[in-house]
């Protein structure tokens, strides 16, 4: 099989590979993706493989694309961030978006989610967007993006001004998912004319608790997301830290969809809540930040079951602008072979775009108000 | 083995209870015991019998003490009540203790708790407080009670102005775990001079939300727990629902010792919540709960958090008031086998009785936080 040949794996070493199920579809067979035969991607860690690697045969060879790291997250900036680093800091803008890894194989852009799904949606957007030369020059790095917007198929916000976007915050060698340092992904964005990620602060790692409170304060109530602090040289692995708007904002979003989502999903921002109180807060801070978190999770909440209450579904909404009606019929596969549960509400041509107005119906959430408004028991 | 015997199992039943490890120690052979040779709790479910149940070799003989049944929960009053019930139901305080079973075993009384467990601490309590006399002409029912007060080895409360008191809520028989009717077991209680749990209302079931609600209302805010919702002739097995004090006490425990409590337990109260906003309330009320919500978990995360950080080890501080040295003693010998981390903080006797402090340490709470404030990421 292509993929232990491509990794260069031992022949037990293939079996477990198989006999453990990590290997999954990565892609739909497709003339938009004229470059790919076969693509699986990694869908838990194997081998100090990242969850999200792809291994894609494509008519030019079979390309490896390392999954992009979990960051690691702060739950306190001091002595965390002290005892972390050494030297140098940055703190870079976390954008609040998704993880997209944007390659080429052969002669177009593919883009690539987290868990290593090549998305339709994604692949239009770079092939309009990223500047295809840099490819060119260095075909063993990938880009390391942040893809933001109002219209975005998997994180729709309206923070940042732009209809959809990439933004820049690693470039990597796309086998090993070895990052440049800094100030080379710097150097090259600016050459090809890549957005980056903004970097807001830099400073000696033993400062970084005081640089990094007024970076988070700053960017606190503005709706964007937080820090990811990295070492200039990238040598030691970044950090993650966020606000607590965004805390609250992941609540309200796991307790508005409450029974699709883990409860270690919503255990883990109310416990970053309360470290992040103790560090920060004084006695009114306190208490803007306890009607803060509960407001979050409650009002989700209500807002389901009235929606419940009220004969509707509970729905995530997303709208989306398709260049194509190909790559629009495209996306809704991969949303079903996806597992997602979605309806198309609203689809119409304007100025030559596709605009597509999509339902994901939270089933699970539906059902579960649907039954305890009508008398059951927990 | 006795057991089977007692509960008249076939030889593949004795099996399979045996194989699956249902069976528990419930109790520590001590003269304080003297009836009791071997008892055995179940630990989960098994054939029909509940969690709980308890069979006891005596030197009179086996006892078989059925375990009390899982209340189920309403999340709306309407129409849940409506539909659960017909005819006449009442509401009774669900009092905030814990449930004990107490049972004439010989010449002695006995307190199981919930799971099973012959209390010492109970079992003392229960000999000092409860008339024996009902035993004697009645030997197959039991005592379902709350043990509440402020001096509890679980549920520590200065609610009901007692320093440790039994409350009846059902009458049962012993083996089956049948229950009396509502007004079989108040003209018990009566005759025996027991404790009432107080029945706050009764009316029709299809007015019951309406009743409910204002029930419900005028206990919140006063620290009393809920309601336990009866068919007067206890046919239809009971629904409890509990104020928003209650569930927002529960979070604030939960989120003190967050690292040793289940998610589930947290998340089912959350949810609560949402579904009782939503029956409830207005905006104005509205707001009060997100800030009683958010304030139950964030105060508890920081107070465990402060502690932590200033040295000392999150604990559950319990003060207990023994009869003699030797009830003590073997409370805390319960306590090692139950497998609490424990310590005595405090012990001295005082006009006859033995005062003791005991923290319950929460080692798992404790070194989660200490290895975040020491620069652990998550």
């Amino acid at each position: 099989m292509y993929v232990a040949e491509a990794l260069g794996l031992s022949k037990p070493a293939a079996e477990k590979l198989k006999e453990k199920n990590v290997l999954k579809e990565a892609f739909i067979k497709h003339p938009f993706f004229p470059d790919v035969i076969d693509a699986v991607r990694f869908d838990k860690r194997f081998a100090g493989l990242e969850e999200g690697t792809v291994v894609a045969k494509t008519i030019h060879g079979v390309e490896v694309v390392h999954g992009f790291p979990k960051i690691r997250r702060a739950l306190t900036l001091y002595p965390t961030i002290k005892l972390h680093f050494k030297g140098e800091i940055v703190f870079e803008e976390k954008m609040n978006g998704y993880n997209v890894r944007i390659v080429m194989f052969g002669k177009n852009l593919y883009a690539l989610t987290r868990r290593g799904f090549i998305c339709p949606y994604t692949t239009e957007k770079a092939r309009e967007l990223i500047n295809e030369s840099f490819f060119k020059d260095y075909p063993n790095l990938m880009l390391c993006c942040e893809a933001v917007g109002r219209y975005s198929p998997y994180v729709p916000k309206d923070v940042y001004g732009v209809d959809f976007d990439f933004y820049v915050f690693d470039v990597r060698e796309k086998r090993s998912g070895k990052p440049l340092p800094v100030k080379e992904k710097e150097k090259i964005c600016e050459e090809y004319g890549l957005n980056l990620a903004p970097i807001l602060a830099q400073c000696k790692a033993e400062e970084g608790h005081v640089v990094g409170r007024r970076v988070v304060e700053e960017l606190e109530g503005s709706g964007r997301e937080g820090v990811v602090i990295k070492d200039v040289n990238m040598v030691v692995e970044p950090i993650k830290y966020t606000t607590s708007e965004t805390n609250c904002n992941d609540l309200s979003y796991a307790f508005r969809y409450f029974n699709e989502y883990g409860k270690d999903f919503m255990f883990s921002r109310i416990v970053r809540e309360g470290f992040q109180s103790f560090e920060f807060d004084d006695e009114e801070k306190f208490r803007e930040r306890c009607f803060r978190l509960g407001k979050a999770i409650l009002e989700s909440l209500v807002k389901s079951i009235k929606d419940v209450s009220e004969g509707r579904r509970v729905v995530e909404r997303v709208e989306l602008i398709f260049s194509s009606f190909e790559t629009f019929e495209l996306f809704t596969e991969h949303l079903k072979r996806s597992g997602v549960n979605f309806e198309v509400v609203e689809l119409k041509k304007r100025g030559g775009k596709v605009h597509a107005v999509i339902d994901r119906v939270m089933k699970s959430t539906t059902d579960k108000i649907k039954s305890h408004l009508g008398g059951a028991l927990w």
